[in-house]
């Protein structure tokens, strides 16, 4: 997440590390959510990373639960948004020397639950020691030959899926922030959702019926113009169809929050997903079955650009977590 | 490289790590220099992870092509010593938002002339905003299946053998810290050797021969100390057998600095191995061919401990940077 740099994430990617890709087919030259390693005969090991940072990502005082929480939901979502299971992880410590026993039984013990939810195992890593808390992690997914999901992909006329709920990690933020006031009931909610988002594990089941996959973890406008982009296609979307809870309905309705910035910014782990309109029954028939929902907010246009009801959407501020 | 901490790494990974490795066999239970990942059929892929941080592996002021090469020679040098082959890497940047163009420059075209001359790619990664420069990277290596080289395996007799030169990066580092003082010729010498060390990429070619290999990252008794301690075994020494350079003697002998502090820190990035003294003639060859410098330093023994020219020596700073 770099904004509001003179150099952008972007144009550090394009001008200094592409050339270090050697344009091998394992990198889909930086344009996927995670990259790949290949392995047996008939399967792929995707391969993704993300960073978090105290002051940045996270703060100091958040529980160490949290934490933990974090940083294995943005690999997991990555893992998922490209079709695959995962299976390990490498992790690299960098710990203030004040941290405490409490603090560590705390944060291994939320990874050892989500392993063991999930079904994966720690391969390896580093400790070192830093003056704040630096949290680095590398996931392994396996996934068959040719069934990888890309950002590219998606056709004219397939329907745009997405799981989840819109926007409620970034209603907990700017509660934390103290940008919005509600009841305490409402406020327990979204800061839950905040502190312990959980990724969409829907990739790997849905992957042989979707056209292109994304996560959502630069806002939802700004990773569906990521998808569209790359056909130079547009999509078209219903206002009323964008997947939002009760209670941030409730926000937006009170004048807490605007549906724009919801759809603008924020970490949800969501997946958006393209797919032709022939494979809705069996999309639907998943979503039941693992009793996640699944929302077909509209779909892919010739004419580039985002609408809601027909309105074209700026969008202003893409960034580029990923390189990968 | 956790120091001086009231919770050290070895309790860190005892205590919190391990159990999160669900004893599956990749991760050798965090006891070498790597892990590795099952792959096709008669191979693995070795997996291993560095991170460094500034004002704690470098200096802010560094030259960004020594930042750059310092995290690939830390890296390179654990793929080695499992005796595999680099072939990809992952890169975690955190960049001040104040970081240049002309910085970036000179880094990425250091990754990219290390990447030509050591034959690997870049696979993918993350880029963050912070307020420190921190650089997180994962490497992976081929190896033959049952050739992994590992700290485990050292026996009896066995001849302990050393690449390159002792000490040079600790009395460069000595010398940028002002601690040492010398003539400009020296100096330059040694800072090189701090700002640019190397790794010994001998790992894959002597993995036929050797029964134990580790790099040195923590000092040559430290790691030499885990070679022999999984064995339960000790190890006897030739004080005139330790491969020092010209400069390097010269500093001891106007005594600068002592032979006991180049063998217990510092970054040396050399091969420790041991191997069966019927080995001795073509590990000698190998050298010669590959234009490497290896001396046979001494012996396996079962009398537990190190001995320099038989007087037990007392290792102290029994530091532990990887858990795997």
């Amino acid at each position: 997440m770099l904004k509001n740099r003179n150099i952008s994430e972007e144009y550090i990617i394009n001008n200094y590390l592409k050339k270090l890709n050697f344009n091998r087919p394992e990198t889909f030259n930086f344009n996927n959510d995670a990259a790949f390693l290949n392995s047996y005969k008939n399967k792929k090991i995707i391969v993704t990373n993300d960073t978090i940072l105290e002051s940045v990502d996270f703060f100091k005082e958040d529980p160490p639960e949290s934490i933990a929480n974090k940083i294995i939901t943005c690999n997991l979502s990555d893992i998922s948004s490209m079709g695959s299971l995962q299976f390990a992880y490498t992790l690299s410590l960098g710990l203030p020397n004040y941290t405490k026993d409490s603090w560590l039984r705390k944060f291994t013990n939320k990874l050892l639950s989500l392993q063991k939810k999930y079904n994966f195992f720690l391969l390896g890593g580093d400790l070192s020691q830093s003056n704040k808390i630096i949290i680095s992690s590398n996931f392994f997914g396996y996934v068959e030959k040719d069934k990888i999901l890309k950002r590219t992909g998606s056709k004219i006329n397939d329907d745009i899926w997405v799981t989840g709920n819109i926007g409620e990690s970034l209603v907990g933020l700017k509660i934390k922030q103290k940008k919005i006031k509600i009841n305490n009931l409402e406020k327990k909610y979204f800061l839950n959702r905040y502190l312990f988002p959980l990724h969409c594990p829907l990739g790997y089941k849905i992957r042989n019926y979707v056209t292109s996959s994304i996560d959502i973890s630069d806002g939802f406008y700004g990773d569906l113009s990521k998808l569209i982009n790359y056909e130079n296609f547009g999509a078209s979307l219903n206002i009323e169809d964008i997947p939002l809870s009760r209670q941030t309905k409730h926000l937006i309705k009170n004048r807490k929050i605007t549906l724009d910035s919801l759809l603008s910014s924020g970490d949800d782990y969501e997946l958006i997903f393209t797919a032709n309109s022939k494979n809705s029954s069996i999309i639907k028939r998943i979503s039941k079955k693992n009793n996640i929902k699944i929302t077909n907010v509209g779909k892919i246009i010739s004419k580039k650009g985002i609408y809601l009801d027909n309105k074209k959407i700026k969008i202003t501020n893409k960034s580029f977590e990923h390189f990968s």
